[in-house]
């Protein structure tokens, strides 16, 4: 093991005699770590195991077929064929935002093709704009647990956190703004997975939004919208996304402090990697600048083959992805109303990946998944990660997008099981 | 126009009367200014124009049908086709870096897969890269002038330069030392476009890359070596990137400061975005967190595409654009001769797709391409952009990448005839 310092000062890890070169890293890389799901990731091809664990879309719902075809249509084009493998503009290949421009139209946002900057992904759209928004020692206000993502591209800008809060008991003004000056700072954003979210699946409903739009303008601070799951929408009227809200309030976008991250992630093909922010000009000019410096562009035959399926088929392959994925969370739901009305409590969602669960049993989640791996050979996500403070340990989080069918109320039988053998580790010393 | 404020409080452009959203940007935003090249690109397409300009490879000379072929197979292939659109692991795609191990063997360089990370193209390994070892008010060592993009990512952590010399009358390190305290920091990083460099087409010689190396020993810093041009060698012997250098000097990469960073958008294709961070793994291990916060992973698709590309026809498409460049620089060099001896001097390169010519009259080259557009239909990179301090302004950058050889000669014929009849615009009010 190679030894780390901060600049900070702290010894990360204990130094080794040996001749490897001891970097100093900047202080913000301190605040950058490894995540718990990323290395559980690596068991998951074990034969026989049922995993909720990857949060990750069903691969059998890629529309690879179709993808083949466009990209030999593209390469045979001859404009679309050289310009599908050479740079390209940063703010996006112009087809493709004006696709998203017609998209958000639908979402009752009017905005035009500069509103628009693509992303590469939707992670990267919060790094750019934690890039944008986030000073050392500011304050974002975040959902308890959330997208552990976000914190992790927040993070390397030396953020604090504060509870996002829309409740009756909410904090005022004043309380955000003078913790964060405790902290060093100010509050400069807050994150929120408007619907169906990372890991809870909860949709933040209307009202609560409203409350959410007061307190952005209170503070004069964006409001980051993460709509990655706002297209998997499984029951009854979908929610009207934050930006629309505030674009009915605005009647502009350019007076919206709403920024909105969308993703074909969820929906097409996560590995193109090709997301977008639709924000106000102020905004996605200097996103367009700063994503210049930090990789030029995103792919350009990605946002291409993107861009020639969505204007094709995109209500086709949503109306697909949104078929499969409800019966998978039926199926889900029954199982856990089967074997673990005892055990546990959570709450149903109406769209997403994603149910999460608190075990009435103050176990620690991370020491359940590894009696669940040794014992019953079943993987989830344990809840801690998705804490930005001290976690609440006793829950986890299930996905039904990638376990079979016919797998999914065993594999919940099979962590009742878990939980009814199981008993706490030795704590290592 | 709207206004933009950043939080330190300076006005950059007037606020007008509008109902518009002032977003306050964290103070690092007002750091990341627009690119004249990137305006400049826009009156790329007009008819009849030669370009000099823009510094991106010929399309003609992408390998189109084989990724088209590639893709293809990949798609119809059991395991291939799902990964190809799924999420995939932040490190890179297994195949790829280990074929990019077996090429940094070719180079003298001994490592194994931990030490190559994946990036999305090198801009975004230069991105990474100040995001590990910048501290805010810190000083990187750069050369005058350099690349633009190197100057765009690092602005983004309000990062001073200072002039990197590796010649007779190089400062000492205690005078780097004490010009980074007076700004506030320290010396961080040292960063070289090694060969053919972007935009002076020069390579660092044996005797400076040696220098360099004790440099950075002396002062503790990684050397960030851009190795972008390295594979478009025309004359001579290539020369021994950094990184093999002091690999020789160690005899383990663990204990190597220069931290490498190839691409494949000269030799293969920019639009794919693929590029690769090679380094001690305390490096390689860090930066892969960074980057999983930053765009979780670089594209699969591409990654596959590139891997089956170079690992069946690396050599020959490098030797494919070799001897197209080679040409295309021989006729420049023959045409600067003929028609700009006098005017101007220049550095024949040995390689890359950059003549970096300065102009015997002090002349503003960005004044001076506005009349080239004007009255000759002809463009190039004027020199500003590419200090990070007061510029030589009577320099200009010209690109033999992309012009038709039959057209090469005109278009210098043109320069020097706007030269002759060129008069200095009234300096505006």
């Amino acid at each position: 093991v190679l030894g780390r310092r901060a600049r900070c000062g702290c010894q990360l890890i204990a130094m080794p005699a040996t001749a490897a070169w001891q970097p100093a890293f900047a202080d913000r890389s301190a605040h950058v770590r490894a995540s718990e799901i990323r290395d559980l990731l690596k068991v998951l091809d074990r034969p026989g195991i049922i995993s909720f664990a990857g949060g990750i879309p069903n691969p059998q719902l890629f529309p690879r077929d179709r993808i083949a075809a466009e990209l030999s249509a593209i390469q045979q084009h001859q404009a679309l064929g050289p310009a599908a493998f050479q740079y390209s503009v940063t703010e996006g290949y112009g087809p493709l935002r004006g696709w998203i421009v017609q998209h958000m139209g639908s979402l009752g946002v009017v905005c035009d093709i500069d509103n628009i900057v693509v992303t590469s992904g939707s992670q990267q759209a919060l790094d750019l704009l934690g890039k944008l928004f986030l000073q050392s020692q500011d304050t974002a206000l975040v959902a308890r647990p959330t997208y552990l993502g976000a914190l992790q591209a927040f993070n390397a800008y030396q953020t604090h956190y504060d509870t996002l809060n829309t409740g009756s008991n909410a904090p005022t003004v004043a309380t955000y703004r003078a913790r964060a000056a405790g902290r060093g700072g100010r509050v400069s954003l807050a994150y929120v997975v408007s619907e169906h979210a990372n890991p809870t699946g909860t949709t933040l409903p209307l009202e609560e939004r409203r409350k959410l739009l007061d307190l952005s303008e209170q503070l004069d601070i964006p409001i980051v919208e993460d709509a990655a799951y706002q297209g998997l929408h499984y029951d009854g009227e979908p929610a009207i996304s934050c930006l629309s809200l505030e674009f009915q309030r605005r009647g502009s976008i350019e007076a919206c402090r709403v920024v909105y991250c969308g993703t074909f992630s969820k929906t097409v093909a996560p590995g193109l990697r090709v997301g977008w922010i639709c924000a106000a000009k102020a905004v996605t000019r200097q996103i367009a600048l700063i994503k210049q410096g930090s990789d030029l562009h995103t792919g350009s035959l990605s946002q291409m083959l993107i861009y020639e399926v969505v204007r094709r088929a995109y209500a086709d392959q949503v109306a697909k992805v949104v078929a499969v994925y409800r019966r998978r969370r039926d199926i889900l739901l029954d199982a856990l109303n089967r074997y673990l009305r005892s055990d546990a409590q959570w709450t149903p969602p109406a769209g997403g990946m994603f149910v999460w669960v608190t075990l009435y049993r103050k176990i620690d989640a991370a020491d359940l998944l590894r009696s669940a791996l040794e014992t019953h050979n079943i993987a989830f996500v344990p809840g801690a990660p998705f804490y930005y403070n001290e976690a609440e340990v006793n829950t986890l989080r299930l996905s039904f997008s990638l376990p079979e069918e016919a797998s999914i109320a065993e594999g919940v039988e099979r962590l009742a099981q878990t939980l009814h053998t199981y008993k706490p580790s030795e704590p290592h010393v």
